[in-house]
């Protein structure tokens, strides 16, 4: 047993009750036992996406059904366009690049959020582009785009709309089919509070039609694959079964709060957050911040890379640095999936005492303070 | 909790020390605390597979691990021969083929071992041949090819050889680097003893040159990216952590007793099944039979899908069936990793009573007993 705070974007805590099937015993996924398990799953799944499409359940890291949607979407030469504006978007376009798309960019400085005006100029200069790739929450910057915004004008197009929505999903809302999301992808260890190691997409009628015509090389992610196994509510490959059983026990608990509330009590729990960083005198770095994590710019004259170890360190509460050239400048503070008042306040207390043991004093208890004054309308029972 | 016994070549069970770490609260991978167990992990596989390379991990299926081995390795139009012989074999040349690697097969019949001349032959007749894909344990029809000779003729050639030992390893003799296979893939689920959800590849120094020089697109399973995160004791993605956490402790039950010995006991268990077997006038599938699982003739008479069902139903055994053509014709008895004596006694009870009831009666007990006395001369710690 460990008595770290994960205030990570990424593992996020899982709960006693999703690592109590963990560590049962293992059951076979060639059986009648497991198939009605994992479709249980994916219905669930497809509550949480808000989509009525199917959804593929792959073994990998959330890179990994990123890498599924473009080589399944795109074939070489084609063209696509990518809304940066963080490390993750930078995926995208890595991807991209590596299977062989051109792609055109929409710049977004680190911290602001896309404008969907900028992807209907580039959908108008780049009138062939097959794709648009955004991300619902860019978990590099704790911005969180406006995919609504931006689905509106990629649908004037003939290109699908991807998002990338792996720290987004379940922590701020993702209206897919309604909104016109095409593709959705998504990861196990954020607001599904698993373990890594399940990547998950969902892809309407329309993106089904381009799996079957493009001409990028695939296998593992062959998504014609997984859609013949589907019928059969299998995977062409061995899943990751202590996974798929314990995503069984984590949905059920976001099912039965309703994902709408969830995703409201994310909010209110981010709310809370900015509001102890104000009251800290801090300044938050996202422009647009997303419910599922804070990003705060560190103070000048503090050390951003110390602040976070010594709020580990002296409290074994871990909060993230950042990534690339924001490394040092900001933390990342996450509040999404499992993480409930009790630890967001655990995190304010080490902050407090790690920036005055850096030279940088503030009023002790002042975060706190104003989390709790800002839950305070909030029932505790919905902020648990 | 289930009572099921499973004796299926993977999942195999996980042992409840090892469930109990995945039980555990989950930790960050960008931690030192992580990297110590990603670097000693890592360590303890490389005793595993016999070799002093780097072992690559990857969150993904064994599967995943054989695509990664493909898209590394050779480039679109290169040529390569593939040892066929059962459905795990055709894997690899589905893989190849999905990545415009021309084929040249040495059949092997399904329940046959590949003859290493067959392979030398390939090799006169093409030459150019930069990869040689092989199996060490074909889990579809229980055969261990031979490795050490498959090798030594590769070795008079340029040609790569790239081994599956997914469900071979650490059950079957495996001298990686002393035989000169140059690239060895693995999986978790097999005689690691974990859940599905990892695949392992080591790769020798003429391998990884291969590595820089391929032009075959890749990102997620791009051996570049895995070699500079090594460097760091780190990973390009979010590992599956939880699994990599429980390989530690699977780790530790091999390496305390220790590689050559964990391989004797698995051959001692196999070597008492087929004599139990023979004790029920059953016939061995495989002409030269793998350690880790026992691949049987269904008896004329009786329906094989009615035989494994049988025995899950009456004695919550879990045998697996035949695959694609040998659906029906033959069972698989595994007996590798944290299966033991008793699990493979309960085994022949099922079997026995299975049979009884389908109308082919057999001695009872007479399994068991031949089991027994097999193992007689062996100390029971080390067929626990």
């Amino acid at each position: 047993m460990t008595d770290d705070v994960l205030l990570t974007p990424g593992p996020t805590p899982v709960p006693p009750d999703v690592r109590e099937v963990l560590g049962r015993p293992i059951i076979h996924h060639r059986t009648g036992q497991y198939r009605a398990i994992f479709k249980r799953t994916l219905e669930g799944l497809q509550q949480v996406i808000r989509t009525r499409h199917p959804v593929v359940c792959l073994t990998s890291s959330g890179t990994g059904a990123m890498e599924a949607a473009v080589v399944n979407l795109l074939s070489p030469g084609d063209e696509a366009i990518v809304v940066l504006g963080g490390k993750f978007a930078e995926r995208w376009q890595h991807l991209c690049r590596a299977y062989g798309i051109t792609v055109a960019t929409v710049p977004v400085e680190y911290g602001q959020a896309a404008d969907p005006r900028q992807v209907a100029g580039a959908l108008t200069a780049h009138p062939n582009a097959k794709a648009v790739f955004g991300t619902l929450c860019e978990t590099s910057t704790g911005v969180v785009h406006d995919i609504q915004g931006i689905a509106a004008v990629t649908r004037e197009s003939q290109a699908l709309l991807v998002i990338d929505a792996i720290s987004g999903l379940g922590a701020d809302a993702c209206d897919t089919d309604a909104w016109g999301v095409d593709v959705l992808v998504t990861g196990s260890q954020k607001a599904l509070m698993l373990p890594p190691g399940l990547g998950f997409l969902s892809l309407n009628d329309r993106a089904w039609a381009r799996v079957d015509a493009v001409t990028t090389p695939r296998f593992y992610y062959d998504l014609r694959l997984y859609r013949k196994a589907l019928a059969g509510d299998d995977t062409p490959f061995t899943p990751a079964v202590s996974l798929v059983l314990a995503l069984e026990a984590s949905l059920a608990r976001i099912l039965t709060t309703g994902v709408g509330p969830v995703v409201q009590r994310t909010a209110a729990l981010a709310a809370a957050t900015r509001a102890g960083m104000g009251a800290l005198g801090l300044s938050l770095f996202a422009a647009r911040p997303s419910n599922g994590v804070t990003a705060v710019t560190v103070p000048p004259g503090v050390d951003g890379k110390q602040l976070t170890n010594t709020m580990y360190d002296r409290a074994r509460v871990m909060v993230a640095g950042g990534q690339g050239s924001m490394a040092g400048k900001i933390f990342r503070f996450a509040h999404m999936g499992a993480i409930g008042k009790e630890e967001v306040l655990a995190g304010f207390a080490a902050l407090e005492e790690a920036l005055g043991a850096l030279g940088h004093p503030v009023t002790p208890g002042a975060g706190g303070k104003a989390v709790r004054a800002a839950l305070g309308a909030v029932q505790p029972a919905e902020v648990q």
